[in-house]
């Protein structure tokens, strides 16, 4: 079993993602995002990102109605389904579900964020959350019967409402489930660098411990990558293959040791 | 077995819909539109209908990759999800699929039309075609083990292509293979009118005969609609039910008898 992770952007080679799969003997899940498409229909229909700053003083994106209809279009709508339609081009047979499709992807919305509003102290509460739970019953009967997963946020809270989540949050669960040998992630870049403007700062191999001591020395951005990569062995032992998304071939290339292994 | 049709239009009232699904012992299939929202988006994203008249004198809108991107949007993006959810909320474990998804609803496409430009004949092939198969295993998979499909455009072309098709020939498909015994239609109109503009001119009971005799008098859209309707006898008796999907109990309301009943 794989967990193949295709990340958002868009210049990630879809078609040769799509190809390369289709060599690939053993059953797989592929997650996907879709943040660059997000962001330009945003940008076309005039959906701006509502920032609120918290009393504790961090800031957040609050997820409201309309942007759970921008991720069903984006996600589960248009990107979805135009990787279906290359994996069917390509004879894998796959289906595309979304998180509130069969309860597939089950989730914990955020109890809200504390915000100071014209003197008062106000709760708000946007729909996002933390997945917890999948459906491996439905997952399992569509592996079983020759089917291929392709699955995208939003994810069902307690409460049966579409939230919005991490990939990455998606990723580990389904790994703690699955316990795949190894996970792929595609990105737009050639691996994971030291330096993100330097492509010979790419480092080619990492155990787990190497892992764990770089996120004691890094910070933001690159520590929170490091975080969900690190979560990703919280359930046992595999292999993840950070690999270029945007190559010829990005499944051959990661099968083939390119990018960066993590053991 | 029910086939629900759920119209595309702005004033259904899905929540209604939702909750009267869930008082229904039968097991059942979804079919939904989303012209409303479609139309919405285009307009909002500036994409505009292409309209071409063919040598023959007809004019015919062009489905192309813009189309197809806006009808996976519009259906298996938003509507599709949102009735998911809907669905989910009401204790039906509902999943929402497209055509593409298993290769569940298999189209022929549209051989193309010809049209004079430049002095020249030529022949446009646009993403659309007619439904000819559906992937029955993975509907009886789904059904079988307590699951709800919901399914929308597009469908999967004999290339692997998503193309765009009439809903009212993907429930003739539905219904020559799984014979349900009723088919409950949601419009916006309180059934079938003689009048579009006379609610007084609702016709509540109609035999098959009454609907073909009705077919050799009428034009044009009315024709188009009787048509798709006495298609859904050709694979054996059922009763058709049209009903608005607008009234606060629309699936009880077409079960008690409102609307139109054909048998």
């Amino acid at each position: 079993m794989l967990l193949i992770k295709i990340g958002g952007g868009k210049e990630l080679n879809l078609k040769g993602i799509a190809a390369d799969l289709a060599t690939v003997d053993e059953k797989f899940i592929i997650v996907h995002g879709a943040n660059a498409l997000r962001d330009e229909l945003a940008q076309k229909l005039g959906i701006e990102k509502k920032v609120v700053t918290s009393l504790s003083g961090y800031d957040s994106v609050l997820s409201d109605e309309n942007t759970i209809d921008l991720m069903m279009m984006a996600y589960a709508g248009v990107k979805n389904k135009r990787i279906v339609e290359l994996l069917q081009q390509n004879g894998i047979n796959a289906v595309g579900l979304s998180g509130v499709d069969g309860k597939l992807l089950q989730g914990k919305r955020n109890s809200g964020i504390k915000v100071r509003e014209g003197g008062k102290t106000l709760l708000l509460r946007d729909f996002s959350g933390k997945p917890k739970a999948i459906n491996k019953q439905l997952l399992d009967l569509l592996l079983e019967n020759g089917y291929t997963p392709v699955l995208s946020v939003p994810l069902i809270d307690e409460n049966n409402f579409a939230i919005n989540s991490e990939n990455d949050d998606i990723v580990a669960l389904l790994q703690s489930e699955f316990k795949a040998e190894k996970i792929i992630s595609l990105i737009e870049a050639p691996g994971f660098l030291l330096d993100k403007n330097d492509p010979s700062s790419l480092v080619s191999k990492m155990s787990k411990s190497e892992l764990e001591a770089m996120e004691q020395k890094v910070e933001g951005r690159m520590k929170r990558k490091i975080l969900a990569l690190r979560k990703l062995f919280e359930s046992g032992d595999t292999t993840v293959i950070l690999s270029d998304g945007r190559n010829e071939n990005p499944i051959k290339d990661a099968l083939n040791g390119k990018g960066t292994t993590i053991q």
